[in-house]
């Protein structure tokens, strides 16, 4: 009886020796928080008495979350793809956390589409995704790090079980493999500095990163722009298939 | 003893039923032959006796191996982050291979520059090596896809030992990760008409790709460009290590 009790004794020590303390200090900023995984946890961390700074990609997306939230939250506005954006929010996060630092960045902003198979998609459709995954969250990191630095803080890099595992084509798992890498390799540098960098790699979740429009007139866009060639190679058979497979 | 010769004959005829024949009559698209393994391919290819479309980075290049090898192998110029560029070399190729298509593609065209610890560098560094080793591969493919298609060929793709494990800082790694995500995609999509995907990982070889300023040079370049306050936080004695650090 008395070697449960000190397991559970031990079990609790343990488990409150990895608490965070002294969450009201602490900042975290979050980009693409206008809705999914982002618009959760600013609205999470409010609730445990974080002071958050939420960067939402549309004034639509910060005007709802301030409204639902408590002053413990501002936003500002970001595109992760434009350097003066980043820029400007750095000097606005700058400003919030002073000399203590950034306690946290949460490299969340990301997008999914276009996504198909390879073959019917351009440079410009791999762009826009890898610009927003990869390297927007890259830029994002570097303009954060003597902030992070500061504080002694850490980043959290989403990643996706797409950047194990190139499931679907596109942009999508090419840049999220790239997060990988990046994360890996900043990782090992920021270790110096006591910043730890990790990723999350998330399944599939019903977040609105695949937009509104329907996974059938987003194949057909992309099928009826196709060249005829490239149209016979596949065959109308191969495209009815395709328009039910609902990854992309 | 039977047995012996059995077995000798049997291993000799394995080994045969793999030998690609008629090499004469099949062409090979090489990028990146200027120097380091894409110049090797080539001028072994040729030797071979297999029809060679050598793709240049400069006139320089293209002149020193055409006049190196044999009529079998020609070259044209061709800068993958540029989409005209991509489609001239497309037509190109059209124009050589005819109906026949293209019996491979050998994506081999690659920068390992700038590299260094990643708050060294700036999104433009990144994007050096990504727009080459990646986005200029992705659009390489994409373009070639009908020619390959047509001879039911292969693509072969550079990878790297770097593209599973980030070892360095910098869009290397980066980008070799989101080479094997295309190339792991692209190749279930096109098994569906009897292509191939191979990648190649090599580890460390003194190829060109690290240009020919030394490494003391290029890292102390990166070091000045820092700011004074990035600098200090590093210290003198880090950048005297990193200096000695080859693989940068």
């Amino acid at each position: 009886m008395a070697a449960i009790t000190d397991l559970s004794f031990m079990y609790r020590w343990f488990k409150n020796c990895n608490l965070v303390r002294n969450l009201s200090d602490k900042y975290v900023f979050i980009t693409g928080c206008d809705s999914g995984f982002g618009n959760l946890l600013a609205r999470q961390l409010v609730d445990r008495g974080m002071r958050v700074l939420a960067a939402c990609f549309t004034e639509e997306g910060a005007q709802k979350l301030r409204q639902d939230t408590s002053c413990r939250l501002q936003t500002t506005l970001l595109d992760v793809t434009k350097t003066e954006s980043i820029q400007a929010a750095t000097q606005w996060v700058r400003d919030q956390v002073g000399e203590q630092g950034l306690w946290a960045l949460v490299n969340n902003a990301g997008v999914g589409l276009p996504s198909g198979p390879n073959e019917w998609l351009t440079k410009e459709d791999f762009m826009k995704v890898i610009n927003v995954n990869l390297v927007g969250l890259i830029e994002v990191t570097l303009h954060m790090l003597p902030l992070i630095k500061k504080a002694r803080g850490r980043v959290v890099n989403m990643s996706s079980s797409g950047g194990r595992v190139a499931v679907i084509g596109g942009g999508y798992c090419v840049s999220k493999f790239g997060v990988e890498a990046f994360s890996d390799s900043i990782r090992r540098e920021l270790h110096y500095f006591g910043v730890k960098v990790s990723i999350i790699e998330p399944g599939n979740y019903r977040t609105s990163i695949l937009g509104k429009e329907g996974t059938v007139s987003r194949m057909r866009r992309l099928w009826e722009r196709l060249p005829q060639e490239t149209r016979d190679s596949y065959g109308e058979e191969y495209f009815c298939n395709c328009k039910q497979v609902k990854m992309y």
